[in-house]
């Protein structure tokens, strides 16, 4: 059944990846602030409060712009999707400003906290925002958490292409950003001792940015001075490509690549790409 | 395919309006007593069971009044959805009758545990039914408060628009409950420092009330002394206006307006609206 | 679609609502005796495995019987939904017995931890299998329960009947079941303080005999020595009629009664029930 | 309506059941490894990623391979649903291969952390790989613990067969998964006391392994000295057929064998296993 559809052009679709990150982001920088200087919840709530905003970010972006939210997403899908190249830095810079906007607005709402706890606005209170490696206590160096974030955006790649492929069993009824949003759940949970399970060099470098304009002077450094800031940048895109390579030498290349979409169903995410890329 | 449907008419609405109402604050109301006075559980029971309590709330009142259960959810609705403007007051007399229930069902039950954790009935288990600024700890004034309950609202009606607009990418299969009481989940999680995350006017005076009237002398004003009552719910209908109208902006206006409802679907919530109001 | 269907008799029915029940209490009596005498987890991993658990047993019961695997459900549908009469003992007994082999089942299995936690078997370690007023320690007497019971199990059979009544929003795609333990995990942090959230006589009873043949001699008394038993099954059957009951005069008429099942779908509990009965 | 399928023949099913089990314990011993060597999370954080991991495994292998994951999966399917006993031993080693390289991946990436935790690799850190009688502290034997790997395997057996069974209520929209994920969270709170829920050959001897290669001399004994390592393999397979087998008798016999599929389904699980067996 052909739907009727206002394409939206490439201002939309930077507009939804804007806004999509930017609800992302709110929840993922609100809860750590929550956790960190309000003293409510624990590191569960920081897993379950990601993994529900990327459900909930990608619900406000999906139809328009496929809801990467995410550069490493973005790229890995030009590489192996069809996404169209052209797009990827656009995509990229709308993303970057959604985590920007959002987490100024974090750093606003709870600046009576923050200052509460952390009053020179140090290293202390700076994982609000960005990540450190081994969370800034834990014996992890720079090389670890490059390792880490490798891995981590590796199995976010994989499995993201596991359930957007409607060859596969991609969950239907538009429930997939329900389970994307419980992969990044998982992930918090089993993949975020080495380096905060950053995963996302705009999830990173936004509140980054927004935290250093806002008070906090190291926010670019690790615990050791070492200026850090690239690796959360780096390892997702190099694991990100990674990850979804060896979905398709796995699993993608074993189903067939003309399935028809399913009549009535809006077609999951990296279909959308390809269709618009 | 046409369903025949026996409009229930204004009465109805309002049952169903209060009816899940009722059942959102024998959850959230009940969780808060659990946790505060019996000791059961922590923070994160209380996001858990507020947002099912949303859930299941929606699911109770969803066919026959669209579940608002919040009356910043209904006067955002008026502004952007085209819901009636002379529905708007009986509407939020009915959530605040559902939550005024509720919350004197739960200061019952819990009458025993409540006298034993706190027999003044102070503002130590004043928690319990309504919210204070920083919970009532936290270095948060009124102003801070105010904000909090701006911009998280903004937040929850921003989402709310993104998962019931068909012309996005709405959950199907009758879900899409499940996943707004996800949003409310994250944001008990991430943005209930500041404010107690009240993000709507029914729920917070409606117990307010209720205690008010059953022994908590001091329910209407907070730590300080301030008659705060009146925060909770200015700010989140400020709040839902801000946060619905950007979502038409950055989101809504990139959609298609004529997108046919999915066949066999029941529609979603702000459509059933639209189509009622 | 007519879909072609093995009528499994009583019999059938019998045999699935004792295998529901058996799941349902493997998984709740089971994380009780993890959480009390394994000492891993905390109450809301009760909760969260409790509610599982019934989405479990749902999912094993469903098709056959419906899936009451509680009295207390049993009790209310012959009242307000036509179930027949002469199957609510039957019902119930299967019912009992699942709940009863499964007690015996964990009770073996937990063998070694519960001697270890509590030599004598006590009231310390009564609380694994049956429910006691204010959990053994919280100031809550046998009115309090009883109220407790008769509120909790109205909102069960309430919000089981917006679940399940297809001319309301109830979840489709076969995710009833999901959304029912999930309700049941609401019920576990908010309305489990009082009486430990029995809302359920089979649940309560089966545990409670299969405890008492096994060594523990005090399981019909609770802390006081009064003879408590017949509360969490009393409670639960006058709170279910009243919970369905107040469902039909809030929202089910308002609904109307004609509705025809959706297309393909898997009729819903009740109205399978409603079919069969 | 008939699907174009490119049939992957045995080395794509291979492929997929060693991707599906790398996901699967990447996310199961990843979550270990953060809790018990970062010290970041709890005993619940470990049921739900490991839960998480299955779910998010399946859909990795779901379409190809039918997501088996669990060589006592493969069995009993073997036995009571037509698989191919050709394949039983290939996929086993598949899917041990998959365990193997997941733990490997974990070791490395949290080589830090484990060193620093406990330098000599010794039991302590043991359990991050593979199980312990009584998670190696609480009072339970070998005897104890093959009881419980027979109780819990049986357990996820008969509630996979319901949930996969479409003459039952399996649930649909490809939601499948995420249910039987939520099985192994239930199974992680409620049956983890006596033998850390292997249930699951391939979880348990693959990670064994790997960890007695890198380092951890005493990986396949247990507390006592006991060469334990059997008992995870050999209970779960015999626990997976009579939990398979008393769904047969208790449910599967009830249900019309010729039930159709629904159109424009993907089939469920073991159906899948039955067209390809």
């Amino acid at each position: 059944m052909a739907v009727r559809r206002k394409v939206p052009g490439l201002v939309g679709e930077l507009a939804a990846e804007f806004a999509g990150t930017l609800i992302l982001i709110l929840f993922g920088v609100g809860v750590v602030a929550q956790v960190v200087a309000g003293g409510i919840g624990d590191h569960d709530s920081i897993a379950w409060a990601w993994g529900l905003g990327v459900t909930l970010g990608v619900y406000v972006a999906a139809r328009i712009s496929g809801a990467h939210l995410n550069p490493a997403v973005t790229v890995a899908l030009a590489v192996f999707k069809g996404f169209a190249w052209r797009k990827v830095l656009p995509y990229s810079i709308a993303q970057f400003l959604g985590a920007f906007v959002a987490a100024l607005l974090v750093r606003w709402n709870y600046t009576e906290v923050l200052h509460a706890a952390d009053p020179g606005l140090t290293i202390k209170t700076q994982g609000v925002f960005s990540t450190l490696p081994g969370n800034g206590s834990l014996p992890v160096g720079e090389w670890g958490a490059f390792r880490d974030q490798i891995i981590g955006t590796a199995i976010l790649l994989f499995v993201i292409l596991a359930l957007t492929d409607v060859a596969n069993s991609a969950p239907a009824a538009n429930l997939g950003p329900l389970v994307v949003g419980l992969l990044v759940v998982a992930i918090g949970m089993a993949w975020g001792t080495d380096a905060g399970y950053a995963i996302n060099p705009a999830r990173d470098l936004g509140p980054r940015l927004a935290s250093f304009l806002t008070g906090y002077e190291g926010a670019f450094r690790d615990q050791t001075g070492y200026l850090y800031f690239w690796i959360p940048i780096v390892g997702p895109i190099i694991g990100g490509v990674l990850g979804a390579g060896l979905y398709q030498y796995l699993i993608g290349r074993f189903l067939p690549s003309d399935e028809p979409q399913r009549v009535g169903e809006v077609p999951a995410r990296d279909s959308v790409e390809a269709n618009r890329g």
